[in-house]
């Protein structure tokens, strides 16, 4: 009997998380022979814990076809780790149930690292309980921290977000800077790894070009030199473009973010990173200075994704149901790049267990001397991953088009868990 | 003799300030048998009291062209306002010298209601010295503030990102609340009018759909009934998205982003309204937020502009010397709304002395009698101008390619001035 695919998507989602879900079920689809139905967590594992899964056969082919530009994820997703088989055991049984009551044959895991651990036990429980599921793991994060593949679908789109707002911002900075803002600061996300920021250095092509100044949280913010760049550019270019990690920490390893301030109230410093260093420069300088947040807007800005980035994303998706078919478990599809120049990319395959809890931090020799740029070898590793355009459809009021799913429930069969 | 044309960008820059600068350009090179040069003020009037202009007639039609998709100021813009003629004597002085030592026939101001005015103010010394210049004011502001025209060239494409942004942002914030962030508060600008934070209330055309709070400076903020909305949204579906006018005031009269908060060391509040009206929301119902401040991208975004705006902000342009050459003086070019259904607009004209100093407020009719969103009226009116895309060229780095002029100056013929 054809078994059913049981996907979930985990964590903080991407702008084209749902690219891979449209590549999964697409491709399911057209598998209808050998393969069932594809059912979807319902707001990710807590959704299979609850036995609340998503009939994606249930959703119009223009709705899936529309996965494929849609931001945010549609099915819903969480932040729920399962810790060891010993220390969730009452969870992990819940999933075999699950997955057992609903014929579910292959178990498709869309996350980071902690998803791809996940969705490595599962497979060990597999094979102990006898159950038989085959477990692949989907690569997706923005923050381009996964092990071995060579990016994370996720973090293009993000970067190509920051790339071309650091670029239109210096513009209008740079034509008022005589006269008015001389100092622009942009926060980007990163807590732990500078990848997204480090993008924003792609637009610095010329002696001058923004942005003047890039903080990473892999270097210790240090007051003295930072200072000295602005002035610099201020003085040599007229303004100061600058992008910070919301992770940058002190000398002191205390975040920028919250290094001592407080309100009226004792309460701590509400703001983010950006008005922090912003404020710095004006007190030093007395400067007149602007600073954006952009939080989720990089986050879901599928208006302005990556080509290249889109198409990965449906590729490992695409890849997850051939493996399955092929009769894989415990792995999970990568991106592997072939050349640079011109730049061309494969899926390959690497096994979970060496995928989870590791993270991929930024190689030193990506960020120059001074700390607050990057070199040649960052643009040549990250150039490519901003590449091409893909925008969404827009309707006739200029929104864009952006699927609703319908997110009927399957039938439940067991009792109630509470999560 | 062939008389030159002086055009001058003022204030804050738009993401289609230069699609106006294009208009005037090019309508002036195919006119080349009446008109002479098109000069460029550098950094706006500062520029020409230095006797600093750009000559754009060296800068190549390919730059030109491009200025239709650049953001930012192509010339330099600046906040520089002439008084009365009797407070800014000497500045006035010093323009008509400069108008008359580069044969200047049309003087064009590219700005808002002050840029209006002091077009205005020349177009009357002009009369008074009988020094024959054709003052013609171009309308420009993301404000939306300007009178008698329909709408100001820029506000359409600000409009029309800040719609997809809390769109793409709600759609994420929705797919993780049920374990995650509940709240998502967008800053968005608008000091004294809510035009900008208005527009994103098109994304809400069914129940339920965001953002589900909008705070208008309008509108003096009521605390209580405010969490009472982010509650019931929160409980009825699942999240709350909120946008934030830069300029909101409680109803004591004061900023709400420096309401009385200090930082340990005694200094007024660094962030915005945004983390202020989030942490409300935290404090009173313990909801986990996230919050933006999209501050100079979304004045900037030219990658998202409105091509509804790209049109008119051209069309403007293009009017100006269209004005001119009918021998038009102390005159401006408006959109006027001819339908609604299906939107269409035209060209009109409007004496300076109209526009100049008079600010166009949000009708009461456009805010729901909550306070808290937007009425079909301001629908009817908002919806058509963030109409249709028009997508920059990107570089195969996936980078836009933004027009970067040469700014070659004319030679000064006049002693220095001090500004």
């Amino acid at each position: 009997m054809k078994k059913n695919i049981l996907y979930a998507q985990s964590g903080g989602v991407t702008p084209v998380i749902n690219a891979t879900a449209c590549g999964v079920i697409e491709t399911a689809r057209s598998n209808r022979d050998r393969i069932g139905k594809v059912y979807a967590g319902k707001d990710g594992i807590i959704g299979i814990l609850r036995e609340e899964l998503i009939d994606t056969s249930r959703e119009r082919k223009s709705n899936i076809t529309a996965l494929r530009y849609t931001p945010g994820g549609a099915f819903g997703s969480c932040r729920y780790k399962l810790k060891s088989i010993e220390e969730s055991k009452r969870e992990y049984e819940r999933l075999i149930e699950v997955l057992r009551a609903h014929d579910i044959g292959y178990f498709f895991y869309n996350g980071g690292g902690d998803s791809a651990d996940t969705a490595y036990k599962v497979s060990q429980i597999s094979k102990k309980t006898g159950f038989p599921v085959q477990c692949i793991g989907i690569p997706k994060t923005i923050d381009n921290d996964l092990p071995i593949t060579d990016n994370s679908p996720g973090f293009g789109s993000v970067a190509k977000y920051v790339a071309v707002s650091i670029m239109e911002a210096s513009l209008d900075v740079e034509s008022m800077a005589s006269s008015s803002t001389k100092v622009f600061v942009l926060e980007v996300m990163g807590r732990h790894a500078g990848w997204i920021a480090a993008a924003a250095g792609l637009v610095a092509r010329e002696e001058g070009d923004p942005p003047h100044v890039i903080l990473f949280p892999e270097v210790p913010f240090k007051q003295r030199e930072f200072l000295k760049k602005v002035k610099h550019a201020v003085e040599n270019y007229g303004y100061c473009s600058i992008v910070v990690s919301e992770g940058v920490r002190n000398t002191r390893g205390q975040f920028l973010a919250d290094a001592g301030t407080r309100d009226a109230f004792g309460h701590a410093q509400l703001g983010g990173v950006a008005p922090v260093v912003a404020n710095l420069v004006r007190e030093k300088f007395g400067y007149k200075y602007h600073w954006a947040v952009s939080d989720y807007l990089q986050r879901s800005a599928r208006h302005i994704a990556a080509k290249v980035d889109v198409d990965q994303a449906y590729a490992v998706g695409e890849a997850a149901v051939k493996f399955a078919l092929e009769g894989k478990s415990g792995v999970m599809p990568i991106i592997k790049r072939v050349s640079n120049n011109p730049y061309r990319w494969k899926i390959g395959e690497a096994p979970l267990s060496r995928v989870a809890n590791r993270e991929k931090k930024m190689p030193k020799s990506y960020i120059t001397a001074d700390g607050m740029g990057i070199t040649p070898a960052a643009r040549r590793y990250l150039a490519p991953l901003i590449r091409g355009e893909d925008y969404p459809p827009y309707d006739r009021d200029g929104l864009p088009k952006y699927a609703k799913m319908s997110k009927v429930l399957v039938q439940k069969k067991l009792p109630a868990f509470d999560v």
